[in-house]
């Protein structure tokens, strides 16, 4: 078993159900163990990066409330989809309508937002009212060649209330509406992987990912040639257990036990 | 072209977006020489059923509306995806959770609502907040096999200050984020134009469709091996003349052009 986890350099953590349960009056609750892993993570030597899909905040805010927590982690430390997508808004000249948690915005602020021709869409929660959707809705569908990026296509996630419509089901209903395809600038996009490895100067192969999503961190680890590990915490359901397309190198409980079984090797 | 409307004996009619353009302060505006054309079918001997998928509203409510609008239509005349699905409740002891529109909640009245067991999806309009969509999402995903019946399929419809999402966005999004797939009762469902045929004792190709929906009004009435005639009113665009799929028998740009031609032959 321990061979498995041989040449690993560094290790790259999901953030939303590994690290913490989101949601409630604190903004979330941290998960048994998860912060003295993180420790002991950068205690080992071994490289670690935090790649998230969430987009209800910006990233100083979101590591702020981390760090109330008591996890160590910095805002260069975070991969996420905003920073991804103003990249590929400035590349391709792209003006988007933002349907988006406000938390998100100023991430945005230095992008040209008039008279868009693509919209962007993130995790924007009860700001997924009728009148917002279908505002995006018509901008698209107004549009001869449209463009929708999606900030992840994630279906639910876990807060500490319960589950959670995610990103995707929302772009899901935008793509059938105006029957266009979405380009994912988040987990599972190769793009998002890759630009975390480069990061780190690690390859896929000397690397692991930890994360509660099979699809997102799972499936989409894997296929960019590193190895994943599915924890028990989070949005987890046994029938992940049973997917038909992807499976994990591991299971663990929480990323305590994860990092355990990775640092034994070492 | 005459002879393609031989042996008609029987039309069916789609409502909004063919009598009248829905929305705004008094409920929508009647299209113009849609009511005449209504009174010469009925003048004609032709046998007449309405085709709505429209779910906002109970058929009364309805009926009263398009009558205030100058149309000669009565309750009986009314094929509409509610009381299908009550049907559908009924037949498989189904208690449903639901996710309608405020106005169309009396057809469900008599229908056991306790411990919900699926999922009725209607256009709910202002009511597909987050929350609302949320909390559907959580009973269908807490069903040890999800049961989601949605009152169509449609994409997005015409109001008077501009197109807006329908029903089949938001079904998308709960079939993606529960991994089923949703069980149609309005139009484009075969079971629902042939109820309508049976009502009007007339077999399918002595029947002619006429509707602004290219592929739920005129493609699931040809694949019940009826014509179908599409008008440039309503949802109508440009580009579904190019359709990959879908092609009508004719286009009009009106209803009163669709009854004019039917009738020419009789």
């Amino acid at each position: 078993m321990a061979a498995r986890w041989r040449g690993t350099r560094a290790l790259l953590l999901d953030v939303s159900g590994v690290l913490y349960d989101s949601g409630g009056e604190g903004g979330g609750v941290p998960i048994a163990g998860s912060a003295e892993a993180v420790r002991k993570i950068k205690a080992s030597g071994l490289k670690l990066r935090f790649c998230t899909n969430e987009t209800q905040a910006t990233r100083e805010k979101f590591v702020k409330k981390l760090q109330g927590f008591g996890f160590d982690i910095s805002v260069d430390e975070v991969t996420a989809p905003a920073p991804a997508a103003c990249r590929v808004l400035r590349e391709r000249s792209l003006r988007p309508h933002l349907l988006v948690h406000d938390d998100v915005m100023p991430e945005f602020a230095e992008i040209d937002k008039t008279n868009p021709n693509c919209v962007v869409i993130g995790d924007a929660a009860d700001n997924f009212t009728y009148a917002n959707l279908n505002e995006a809705f018509r901008v698209l569908i107004g549009l001869e060649n449209p463009v929708l990026i999606s900030l992840g296509r994630g279906r639910y996630y876990k807060e500490t209330d319960g589950l959670k419509l995610d990103v995707g089901a929302y772009m899901k209903a935008l793509e059938y509406a105006c029957d266009v395809q979405a380009e994912i600038v988040g987990k599972p996009a190769k793009m998002f992987f890759e630009s975390a490895l480069a990061e780190l100067g690690v390859e896929p192969h000397q690397a692991v990912m930890v994360g509660d999503d099979i699809v997102n961190d799972v499936g989409g680890a894997q296929q960019c040639g590193m190895r994943a590990v599915q924890v028990r915490t989070g949005k987890y359901r046994p029938s992940d257990e049973k997917h038909p397309q992807v499976k994990p190198d591991a299971y663990v409980d929480n990323l305590a036990e994860a990092v355990e079984l990775i640092l034994r090797q070492l």
